[in-house]
């Protein structure tokens, strides 16, 4: 049994004058026989709680700075006419009583506390944001990592790892970005996909009659194969029914001796894309970092690309623009130098423009 | 000044053990030598108050169905490192208190509550979002409607009208899907648009060579079109400077009686654009209603469609599967028979999927 909690704030001109406010709002207290508390905040304004029937719970505060703060919490299943009507009965007073010194009212669609289902998936940049979700589909910890699919109404089946929203079903335009479909020839090249388990690059690559695919994802040792297979048909399609197809190949293995291999063997590709989580997920002493190992990647990836080849991969949403820069600082230490160029993508479902590289051997 | 609200919930498999709950964390209240205040709540739940320097408030509760609740509320000008710290105790000692017993631990991000800046824009589906919003670029009421721009980080500008979400600077999704471009040939036809003040379709459209768009914006009387014109600049370019170019004039009226007068006069187009607000800010009697006044709108738009003509425009968010289907609706009771199809498009800024209609006569 979840919490829904209201809350109501007055944006005031001049601090409210606070015996009138309290005391035009006491018969609507009253009336719902709720119970008073008035505590000492020593100076802070004005705090005031209420307990009523169901363990309903108001805390009005009417603050010395301009502000008044109404919270209203009540359980998931009491009756929501009533708490509305109780919410509508203290904004119409709160209005009247305040009337000429109101700049604005913000009464916020109400928090869900505690549901069976979580709708509230913060942003990269660290927003609030309620999702759409209705059901939990999948929700177990793999070897590697928790991997949750919820389903959204409008976004279809999200893929959410270890609580980041990783890809959704309607989330083609991540998949185009992160291997510059559009603006790149992929007819007859060879293509290496570093992670990419959702299998939505896969998809889409094998569209574009490339020579050969081979994509290195680790997490298929676990549950996540057929989670993704199962859940995340919109992205991945039936393209990964089998590991092995006519121009792709799908390797279930940890993707830094798999390069290391390739190195050695002076193998190259025409496009490497990187499509890995951004934390990494192996366990590698070397890669005790996330920069470390973000690094790592990166220099075996333009190791293994040929000269005219490409490196794709996600970067960071837009606003991280610390983060995006010191990604960029790490791009001009590899062991060969290279150029890159960015693009700002809006994912649907990522609630946030997201930025991707394009990287090549100068 | 504004406040901070801070929430910590913990989902419990079973019943929390309340009196060793609450008296594991005495402690850390009373290190911070906050004044308790425990509340009878008739049988549901324990819940206790407590009020620390500064007039932070921390409300308590355990609740009897498996749910614990943290609240904390600080004034914005608090010391985050120490409100920080005495949420990370209360989490760390939460999490030793209730061991083996958690489900889930969801600490959001602060709500900030009466900030000058409001950053809380729920979307058309009535779920909350917050918006990097840094700045309030401008906010007048004008003689039609409220007009708000405010800064975004990611979106650039975003104009807000009457509270919702209108357009932003990265919106050109919006802008191509309500035009059909992309499947549309512009060349040497007669365009309309309604409404459409923004600039965004008048400048793409003049790009696309046509003979004549006519653009009929109300709200141009007042305020709304050197706002426009100042701060959504990279929605409407230079477009706008002239309210005639070559192959465009704006006309400043109420588009009813203009698009009457077309009816009238027998003059025809090839594309109709309705890029009016959601709500009418028109108020002559006959359009009492929104829905009049869309189908109002939508017949006098139709008249003026030439045989292969197409109208376009925006219908809602595509969770409001209702509103869309009494839309869909009322496109069967229109005095000429039309057919139409539709799509759906994220708009960057809209934070939720949109869908977009064409109509064209049968």
């Amino acid at each position: 049994m979840a919490l829904r909690h209201y809350t109501l704030d007055f944006n005031l001109s001049a601090p409210a004058d606070c015996p009138s406010t309290v005391h035009g709002l006491q018969s609507i207290f009253q009336e719902q026989e709720m119970t008073e508390t008035v505590h000492d905040t020593e100076g802070h304004g004005y705090l005031a709680t209420f307990i009523g029937k169901n363990g309903r719970l108001v805390i009005l505060r009417v603050h010395s700075h301009g502000l008044v703060t109404v919270d209203l919490q009540c359980c998931e299943g009491d009756n929501i006419a009533q708490v509305d009507n109780l919410l509508n009965a203290l904004e119409k007073k709160l209005k009247s009583l305040l009337h000429g010194n109101i700049r604005r009212v913000k009464r916020l669609p109400a928090l869900t506390r505690g549901a069976a289902v979580d709708r509230y998936w913060p942003t990269a940049d660290g927003r609030l944001v309620e999702y759409d979700i209705d059901r939990v589909v999948y929700d177990e910890d793999s070897a590697y990592q928790n991997i949750k699919i919820l389903h959204s109404q409008q976004f279809g089946n999200i893929l959410i790892l270890n609580g980041d929203v990783n890809l959704a079903e309607s989330d083609l335009p991540y998949t185009q970005a992160i291997m510059g479909r559009g603006k790149e020839n992929y007819t007859g090249k060879e293509v290496l996909i570093l992670g990419g388990g959702d299998g939505g690059i896969l998809a889409e690559a094998v569209k574009l009659k490339p020579e050969m695919i081979t994509m290195v994802e680790i997490s298929f040792q676990d549950a996540a194969f057929h989670v993704f297979l199962t859940h995340m048909r919109k992205a991945c399609g039936s393209v990964l029914d089998k590991l092995k197809g006519d121009c792709y190949q799908v390797l279930v293995e940890d993707c830094v001796p798999v390069l290391k291999k390739y190195v050695e063997e002076g193998k190259t590709f025409d496009y490497v894309i990187n499509d890995l989580t951004a934390v990494p997920i192996s366990t590698a002493p070397e890669e005790d970092s996330t920069w470390e190992f973000l690094q790592l990647i990166l220099d075996l990836s333009i190791k293994v690309l040929r000269p005219t080849g490409k490196y794709f991969t996600q970067g960071n949403c837009a606003n991280l623009t610390e983060a995006l820069a010191l990604y960029e600082e790490q791009l001009g230490r590899l062991s060969c130098p290279v150029n890159f160029s960015k693009e700002v993508v809006c994912v649907p479902s990522y609630m946030e423009l997201w930025v991707f590289y394009t990287v090549w051997k100068k």
